[in-house]
């Protein structure tokens, strides 16, 4: 029932992930835990075909699975397909059983066996597992793992994975623009934000600005990137980031279920939050 | 590495869902996020195939995915591989969009596109999702809606579903042995436990004696299961329950991976228990 | 702007605790953090005042207080004002500090301390704080601690208290009407329930039945309850229970803020509730 | 037992507030919970005495009750005893019963009846409650609420804060030193952070390197105090923050049960920290 192509490429996010560098492909917002296997693979070959020859666009492929074996096979098949590095998310169904030890094994058994590098993702709103510093801390040393996204929220411990990694090639990524300009303030290098799927060029903009130093217009833009930031994550989620691509242009297109369009009535609160932002 | 046939056997869990009447496969403890979807289908085919053909047990399959659409696919290949009703987790990784109206849809989708009946399954322990008493007590009403394995325990809400649905066909089934005695007093009909893997007869036992009026024996039967439950489930889960089953002359076998085996300490603690309550 | 009497009264909650015994006064339905210290010890001396000399009723008064100093000396000032017992609400401001060593340090000093009988109170909906099962085996050696209101509703909890206090003067006292049935079959002893400030004759009638072992008019009176109990916990609230206390020719009387009256539309609701359960 | 000098001394934390402008009384790390009414109050005179009679150090004292009525008396009693401006954190035992409107309820009828001016405390690791946006936006108009204390941490949440709040006269502060640089950077105006009581002259020195714009130096600071801050707060709580006042040739003092003194591993790791960081 959906076109074939677009059935397909409507899962494709191009977020911006330290400065511009590539897409990612397969975020939480890609809505990838309701792809087939089969999808997810295909997903990023198709990714790989339309970038052009040329480019040098890094792709970024969320490969994570709930056990080790499938997440290895997935990060294989994805870097086989073109996936430049695989990024992780913590299992999470057995969430007495995601000890320390049991997700320091994890990763490092799919560090060990993926032929690309790997980020490590922390998202606890979703998985309601917050991977802890230590465990970052240690993983930093592996030479397969080179990073995190790190989707928590908490500035104190995206500083503390800082100054633990300080030491060792280890890039912590924002996994959000609300606090993109204080992760890169502390030490962090990008970002990987659902944001920017529709607001992409000002997400870029204000880690350009960040890094010419230019602090104050910083702030202004990154003040003014909240309220849009909050609506098409925490407020509105997935519907609303993909009612926002559509009304830019882009295509949004059709959610899976169970995942709900919104209401007539969110959607004009969504469209509001845009036009006060000078974006609609 | 693992026995091509044990590696699949030692999936299944013979789990009593009303009083000895079948099989439950793949339920949370059956690990089945850490199955590929043709392992899913492959395993319900196996138990059916181990079954004896005069046998009137039942199997009942968890089919649960995230997306409805491969929650509706794997249903659909399970009942032709042999399960006589399947049972539908809460689906849950965007926690903040599984509202009711989402979870209502999700279900009435996956019931009406089922050739086998339904049963609803909420694990809030695993998906911290509740399934809310308006959504069962509405979902009910649908004809190919059976039941609901309740694990979150509140035997208020067990109560509570029990009287909203008592004009409809609907059987509340409970969701771990702790509290078995207390959902067949309120009028549930039977348990989907992850205690009966090595104790079934007990498990069984202890639902007779409620049917049989015998109170007191009944009583003592589910004191005696507290501990042992317990240490199966929330203590020591997954790899506490197949080590129980490999001291129990049954194939527990190894976990995958990211769940870790127990120490061995914890496994000392374990035998303890069983130990203590005469059961080893 | 009260009147005086009525304005501590209406704190007094006449609430059934094993059957018919007497009055707890400033559990948590009795808005005791919203007393001053000088009013809660006044109003365990206005309940001993008003209960005729030869009633054989005991007085089970809440004197729990963040602090154990606090708490010594508030539970010595109920005693000295009337209190047979007292119970005591597990602290819970500093989540992190309240750990297993601090609380059994916090009701041991308090037991040692406190001239009457201590019944531990846990109650994670207004603390956060779940009683560890440990910590309760270990008070229930104390001669001075003689029993638990279990306010969590986890059964399978309240069972295992029970056990591990099988050998020990211990009194397992549910929290809530919801599970009282549930809580009376596996060895607990009675219920500290907000519903028996509105249907006292019921749940004591509840607990009447189950004693008489007239368990299917027991399980029929405890579905009949859920609903109404629901109602004025959960779903209302105190301002619920207040309100039905005085439709039922009690005294409810006003809240203290920052709890608020129900809105006309909760209130409907909540009157069609008890019309439902033919209580109004 | 202890000097009634120090026995209220050790409650008093000097920590800075918007650049060294003056000390906070009884915030949550003053254990103000285990103080008697009397104590509180009293607590305050003490610190008005001792302060130097020319002083331009302010006084904020947190004077926030349960109840509306205490929390009122409490802050005309601390504004006599010589508080600039009170501090009234979130009510929070009846969890289920501080929606927005009771909550906006509140403060307004305080800060209508308090004679100075008032200053929110959202602080959800204690209270469970997290002062809405809405809430906090629309009580910024009210002509005696003039901030808020924001210890969530969650800087989106700050930014949108001070977003909301720009056509206002309202102060955003943050409520520990680890997010205290972003908060900064957003729109900010200080902090109240539990560090300053043992490296006060660092988190001043913070802010002055951000007001100064130096901020590779700040960023420098930042890093340096993310540990030591971590130690006080997250990880050891009020026994650490008291242990390494303790160590800087102040006064920490015993702590008030329940809380308990670290373990002496607990001590050993903590003063490895303060070590780590050049501070000890």
């Amino acid at each position: 029932m959906e076109h074939p192509v677009l059935s397909i490429m409507y899962k494709v996010y191009a977020i911006a992930f330290s400065l511009d560098t590539g897409l990612v492909v397969e975020g939480s917002n890609g809505e990838y835990v309701y792809l087939t296997p089969e999808e997810r693979v295909e997903l990023v070959s198709r990714v790989r075909e339309f970038l052009p020859q040329d480019s040098n666009k890094l792709i970024l492929a969320g490969s994570g699975c709930e056990s080790t074996r499938d997440t290895i096979a997935m990060s294989q098949k994805m870097a086989a397909a073109g996936a430049d590095a695989v990024m992780i998310v913590t299992p999470s169904y057995y969430k007495g059983g995601m000890k320390d030890t049991a997700l320091h094994a994890h990763f490092t058994a799919v560090a060990d066996n993926c032929p690309v590098p790997v980020i490590l993702y922390s998202v606890p709103a979703f998985t309601v597992i917050d991977l802890s510093l230590d465990v970052i801390a240690d993983l930093a040393h592996h030479p397969n793992i080179i990073g995190i996204k790190e989707s928590g929220g908490d500035i104190a411990k995206i500083g503390s994975i800082v100054q633990k990694t300080q030491n060792v090639d280890f890039q912590v990524i924002a996994g959000s623009a609300s606090f993109l300009l204080a992760t890169l303030q502390i030490g962090g290098v990008g970002g990987v934000c659902a944001l920017a799927n529709v607001l992409g060029e000002s997400v870029c903009e204000l880690q350009r600005l960040v890094m010419e130093n230019d602090m104050s217009a910083a702030v202004e833009l990154q003040k003014k990137l909240i309220a849009p930031n909050a609506a098409v994550t925490k407020t509105f989620g997935i519907p609303g980031l993909k009612q926002v691509m559509d009304w830019m242009g882009m295509y949004g297109g059709p959610l899976r279920s169970p995942l709900q369009p919104l209401t007539q009535q969110e959607t004009e609160k969504l469209r509001q939050v845009f036009v006060n932002a000078g974006y609609l």
